[in-house]
């Protein structure tokens, strides 16, 4: 007899009558989120046990001087091949949250993950509880909420891909659907909004929508295929599909239901986005249509004479799939439409490609994204428009202006490098 | 305007008046896949410019005794969080080839690619010259063609899942496409077949059809975002996929282009697949229809207790996507339909999810896969109908059973773990 797991996923609850996960009264136990002292076994070296990449290649991600007192720490996306992130060259940000010391010692037997408020049920998980629940795996990109952003007052060059776009991945992640969790815990009527907090040194907390909680957001454990990495957020985190990567809680403790936003310290004081006017922009929550040319382009390797090549870059939008990509190898006179690597995700890069013939002449590249959602990647000065300023404004301001997603421009010079052109205008 | 891509990518020739490759007069420069001396850049062991794991994160690959006297390194299938293989878990196979003995330290500025034989335009490529080429980026699992297979004469206990199926894992795979490069050579007509030859120790060498040659194979370059790891085929590797691992040439240093199989020393004499009856089968060439339960499974972590989990496994098939996976959890009495992991991606692990209520009472799990052409993976009875033997037959003998996949059983005891019970009939 064949029969259909449906009647089980149809339970509204997975442990109603079961006694798999620890309730509120173990909290007098382990707190959340505490580091332990107990290391696991010494790794081996034997590079048939766990592998090295070749002498050979050497590609390597790059600390930043962060526009405060903090540090990104930027992937080499010149050197990402296809669409996945190699975990050891994701990037790291932890930008405004004190000095760079994320708790990379959390002992996943300690950790606690927290889940309370407006709810019927508090939860207090371990990561084994986590493991036990319908876990899903899905491939997204993470972009830091300044990825791409001017440096403030021009006072650090970021002018190759790697400073300029470094500040973004892209990973399988595996986790828990939020959806599951709270349904676990019940949420109660009136509930609107999740905090999320992560066990680092300042307790960084952001707000979720409970819509979002309950359309697409996770609690991770995996990426890509093994556990999150110290930096990016072990033993556990938030995972926000398409969303500023600053409200991907990593090392998260607790997660609260409310019936608003909180104004936490990072959302109140660190990102809006101050206009001329005085007037700043808050919960801009999704990161919009962007894409860049990953090669050619400034810091990747340069063109070796004229002739044939493959143009090749990638495009993602925090608001769905990307539909199309377009090319201009001439300045912006002409756009072609590149061809996109199948399958093409929601949230996440999509690489693309387009034949060219260099004639060995300079000339300036860029690439412009639509997503599903019909949102074109605009131009600078387009971008310029809307925030009602000079183009030159953002390399003059001291202010942060994030969500910065102007098309790309790269100038091929004679001599096969790249230059950033994006302030040519 | 917005023109189209499609005029260049119409062209049948790429290089068609460009100077891009060399040619075969290049031939007296360096020799293919020449190992030379000079090293990169040390790597740094800053944590931040290229990452490591948790310190409480320990899984490893595993050598395993091979049935003649080479090796096989088992990934810990079980640890895999969604369907990517993190490059440093990644299994490595080169039996048969002698003493595990890789050609890590080719060096990608000295290493060639000879593509020859019956073509028009015989060409030399160097790494640089094939990432000129269009390239495109793939998620395939790959499979040694000797996954599963009982251990000869049942002399080494492969009891637990990594030992079982560690000779598998599943990548995002970035390269050139043959086809492509057999447009640029120029086929001959009468060619059907292409030989490629490995810069290993031995030359290892396999045959690949035309027909599959222009399908979807490719020089693969880039695996998770990354160059090919120095075990996995650094600089280049061939990748035909679904088919069996021992055909992706790793360390590619040749392609001749020819009008038969050649029967080379492993396809001969190695890989043939004996039965009873002294006859033998060649030319086996995809992976059949497979799955496995990577938890609860023998070697993965233990049941804590009676209660709510998830079961949840992998399922592929060298033929295409997996159409559908069914799970048993009462020895096979019944079966319920598992949900599959979107996407579900051609030729690719399809990671699939069950909930489960265990009642704390010994029981046997097991999976089924049906792939997009209707091939069911059989039990163990019908495998062994189909071979005209005995099911103890492949416990028994000295012959390697290659192409191994019956329908895998594990045995949960009342203490939480799990056994192999395969053979338990």
């Amino acid at each position: 007899m064949n029969g259909h797991h449906g009647d089980q996923n149809d339970r509204r609850r997975f442990l109603k009558g079961g006694a798999a996960l620890a309730g509120l009264a173990a909290v007098g136990g382990a707190r959340p989120g505490q580091a332990q002292s107990a290391p696991g076994d010494a790794t081996s070296n034997d590079y048939a046990l766990y592998g090295e990449r070749s002498r050979f290649v050497t590609a390597m991600r790059k600390r930043m001087t962060g526009p405060t007192s903090d540090s990104y720490v930027a992937s080499p996306v010149q050197e990402i091949e296809g669409t996945i992130t190699p975990n050891s060259l994701f990037y790291i940000s932890s930008r405004d949250r004190g000095p760079y010391t994320p708790p990379t010692e959390l002992d996943p037997k300690e950790h606690r993950l927290l889940i309370h408020g407006m709810v019927d049920r508090p939860l207090i998980l371990t990561l084994d509880d986590l493991k036990r629940l319908p876990s899903v795996s899905r491939i997204h990109f993470l972009e830091c909420v300044a990825n791409t952003i001017p440096s403030p007052g021009g006072r650090w060059k970021w002018e190759t891909i790697q400073e300029r776009f470094g500040k973004m991945s892209c990973a399988q992640w595996t986790g828990v659907a939020l959806s599951v969790l709270l349904r676990e815990a019940g949420v109660k009527r009136g509930a609107s909004w999740l905090i999320a907090e992560s066990a680092d040194g300042v307790r960084h907390s952001m707000s979720i929508t409970m819509e979002k909680a309950l359309d697409d957001a996770m609690v991770a454990y995996g990426q890509n295929g093994e556990p999150l990495r110290p930096v990016n957020g072990f033993p556990m985190r938030m995972f926000v599909p398409g969303w500023e990567g600053v409200r991907n809680i990593k090392w998260l403790r607790r997660i609260k239901v409310v019936n608003e936003p909180y104004l936490t310290q990072t959302e109140s004081h660190v990102n809006p986005h101050l206009r001329l006017t005085g007037k700043s922009r808050w919960f801009n929550l999704e990161m919009g249509a962007k894409s860049v040319i990953t090669f050619p382009a400034s810091g990747a390797r340069p063109l070796n004479g004229p002739g044939y090549y493959e143009i090749t870059g990638l495009a993602w939008s925090g608001l769905g799939a990307v539909r199309r990509v377009e090319v201009s190898t001439d300045g912006g006179r002409n756009w072609q439409d590149a061809k996109l690597d199948e399958p093409v995700l929601r949230i996440a890069w999509t690489r693309f490609r387009l034949p060219w013939k260099w004639n060995g002449e300079e000339t300036i590249l860029q690439s412009r994204c639509t997503d599903e959602q019909g949102k074109v990647q605009p131009s600078l000065a387009q971008f310029s428009e809307v925030w009602g300023v000079r183009p030159d404004y953002f390399q003059e301001t001291e202010n942060q202006v994030t969500h910065f997603n102007p098309i790309q421009r790269w100038r091929v010079l004679p001599d096969g490098t790249a230059k950033n052109a994006i302030w040519d205008i």
